[in-house]
């Protein structure tokens, strides 16, 4: 019987985690791994700069090291801190979830785009994706402004960006934060195309990774 | 209640499928959607050239037509024929074994490599990689020339295929055919880095579009 | 003396091969090989989608398969549909217009634009130049909706999407469908810029492999 | 009636001249535009360092604004010196040969490799082929050190460049040089390859542009 | 002691060789080398086109031939003309504007602007970043619609292109001509980025192979 | 009058320090800022690791934050930690030495190749180069298994990785560690080509930015 997967919310906001939680119900089945969802309590209350990214590896590492027991490790912040670190240190499978995100949608369609929490982010987005090698059928991303407890409820707002990334090309969008899980069952149901929600991405690479070890 | 995910092996070799079956045991979980393993009786015994695998679209579509109670489609062929097709023409979710392979090792790793079949069919794969965007991760293939059925038991060729890539920088490996599976196992505890089986890969790609429906 | 180029139009629409037909006129030239255009009799009406495309492909390989005497083949439809498969089990050289309208712009202009028929085609072009590792220097395909049959004659709109493909930075344009040959005089006329009709970039490659063989 | 299709040598052999002269014999047809071979009398004897090319192009440009009957050109040195600058000067056509031979390469295959006559021009070719943004499809070269004028009888040293480059990918080769000419037809027929004799692949391209006209 | 960074005005216009001269002012340090600027009587009066360019590299070759003393050179035109040729031919470091312009604005964000002055040369720019390998990080050009003379005054203008070209992403501004030095400060001030005066950049490069020799 | 250059070296290995002292003697020029090297006491005895560069990003931001007299700031570690979030936090230029050795390089030679301290930090500096846009221009790296105090004086050693580099086309190498200063003009006056030591390389760009402002 193989250990848990840990879903790791870098920052301190139980909420998210909560969220995150419920979001993940569905991948939750009988005889599969448990999925175990940990806030960080040394994260910053959102995780908003490289800054703050950058503070959150050694604890998620502190903490991770603690727990030899779990089987895969998803890192649910979209700007993947720590990443590259945890799987240089750690033995189990790390994913990250807008690595994940992107590689789901591109098992969707030719193009994607990324609704973005703020414009601030785009620019750090788009390199990361550049790092992966993967901008070729990245479209570009479309900024909402609003606050991560405001994204899951606004429903019209993402729809329009994602309307404006279909028109760009986009034949599948990922939602570029965690705290728009709510939103993307109505969202792909309005607007027609897949819509990733990267964290459900993530856990679905640990299960693979997990039940076919 | 979810149909199931449909996994079209498109040759008619029976004995293949029966092997992608057992295969994917461990992705039938309680309550997730069934995963089923089909024989496209109208295929050739094997695909391995370009019009082997274009004579396979027209039934497949005609077989997944059949089947409107299907949740996802998985084609079974490293080829990844009929895929863009398949994708055009069904509302549900299409999964390709070579991208969905290449994508779960992208998770895994900065570059991976693949083991495949036979000289011949590396071109075809490094064309169809271009096509995605996705040369700047691979590191290059390394042919094994085995059959199909010997594939399953060349443990020692295959482990001497993985050192080489892993030589030329593959931090994941991808077995570049849908008849090596019963190597994965042993292949990744030999070698030490995550080995891929791409069938395995794309039902955990049509277990998230599916589950988190 | 070396057999003729055969120029297979994939639909069944006698018409536009009868356009082509008239289009290759000034490349039937003393001493060199005949050209012949053939309608494929099996072929939908028009090749409007990839399932078209593919559905085109064993016909078409029966077809050539029956002419032993041809010297060399061009595949007259913009999606090149069959065109890596024909050249992996003919001998003689195989052209898709395509490829070779965007390989003579390539020849005339460091960057080049497509006048496509439909939006929806615009993806599926750009998909196949991903392919052929030719993106850099697309600027981008403007769509003008158009029915093959209006193409012909619709100058003023072809010249509205010419300008706006030259203002993008394309110093040569393709035509991205067979039905605009008659067009093609006119239009490089009222622009200013080179304008390549795609079936005869092909015929002229064609040509090339026939009399330097 | 069209003007002629001047073929420039650049420097100043006339040996060089003969041989490309007897090159583009087969492509003087019945109702096509002359094909008149010119040297440079300026030229150096061999173009063999950027400084050479660049010392070309002013010469060249005023012999080609003195044949105002010119209908296209083409420069007959496969470092492609000047041809960007008379594209810009001249209202007709210009065409490199390096271009048009790799042009035609990629309209056989999907990756081409390149026999080059010096280890020393390999590294200029592959720069001038990023500049283009074609080496995704460009498997490398491969030096026979032979000079322009031994190049035309060493098939030996070829066609063993050429299985090297085979070996690499390659499935169609480029001659490098504008002295191979005469091997072009030998050397296909041992390798079982297209090999592309690029003068007359430039030529091709400058039928295209005259006859479609 | 080293010899002196010779920066060559490859134009014939002494006005443009003096405002280089004030603009490299701040790199004349105690103990580093002499940096001497030189116009090139053969020069035009502008560089202007690619012929233009092409003109001058001969006479600047033997203009530095006849400098023995020089530690390094500069050509201090955005074109960069004749900078691989003068690498060829010469034993000392030759830089271009352009390349350290962009190398410069490289090291100081991920991706950059460029103000150019007209629209005409931001294809040529566009090709030579091809060249380089470096379009990834370039966001694109804004052209002005001013001479030489006037770009050192039009800081209004300039101030304009430059908002442009960060709301498209560019965290880095670099003044493609060597007529705006003066304006780079306020430039800089006003729009908070670094804005790169490319001469200065191509000497601090210069200064960077002398003093570490 | 500018406040100074910090050179902060991110390991507590105060010999290390002293060594880029040493290098950076002839770029303290009359006039210049002042360049003044930091050892962060800190940092672990050597940065071998992922974790160990995320283990001095903020330590090295409270160190500078410390600094308000500073100018600029070098991270004198190949690894580049902490680069793009120090840009983010300060308002001074950063410069990263890895960064600026390949500008530097890139500044010098068409492709350029580093010498690198170990097998495990190429694969490390390939993800950096390709998150930079830069692997176009990259012949790889070639490891010498040197300790950071023996690469100082194994002369013989780098070269042979030198030759070996250039061999594969490099026309310049790069220092792939802060430990080689000593070596790198005999190493440039043994191969004959331009040799990058990477903190004088970012040191100048960062002269650059302060005599310019």
């Amino acid at each position: 019987m193989s250990g848990p997967i840990l879903v790791v919310n870098p920052n301190s906001n139980a909420e998210v985690t909560a969220g995150l939680d419920r979001a993940l119900a569905p991948f939750r089945l009988g005889g599969g791994p448990e999925i175990e969802c940990l806030t960080l309590a040394e994260g910053p209350f959102g995780v908003e700069s490289r800054r703050d990214g950058d503070a959150v590896i050694l604890p998620m590492l502190a903490l991770l090291r603690s727990r030899s027991d779990a089987a895969a490790v998803v890192v649910a912040c979209y700007s993947d801190p720590g990443v590259e670190t945890l799987r240089e240190q750690l033995a189990i499978p790390v994913f990250g979830i807008q690595e994940a995100g992107v590689l789901a949608a591109l098992g969707r369609a030719d193009r994607f785009g990324v609704i973005a929490l703020s414009e601030a982010s785009i620019a750090r987005h788009r390199r990361h994706l550049r790092g992966l090698g993967l901008l070729d059928r990245w479209v570009g991303e479309e900024a909402v402004a609003l606050s991560v407890a405001e994204s899951a409820h606004a429903l019209a707002t993402l729809e329009e960006a994602g309307r404006r990334l279909s028109a760009r090309g986009a034949g599948a969008l990922v939602l570029g934060c965690t705290g728009m899980a709510e939103a993307r069952g109505p969202l792909a149901a309005a607007l027609g195309v897949p819509v990733i929600e990267p964290t459900q991405a993530a856990v679905a690479l640990a299960l693979h990774a997990v039940l076919a070890a």
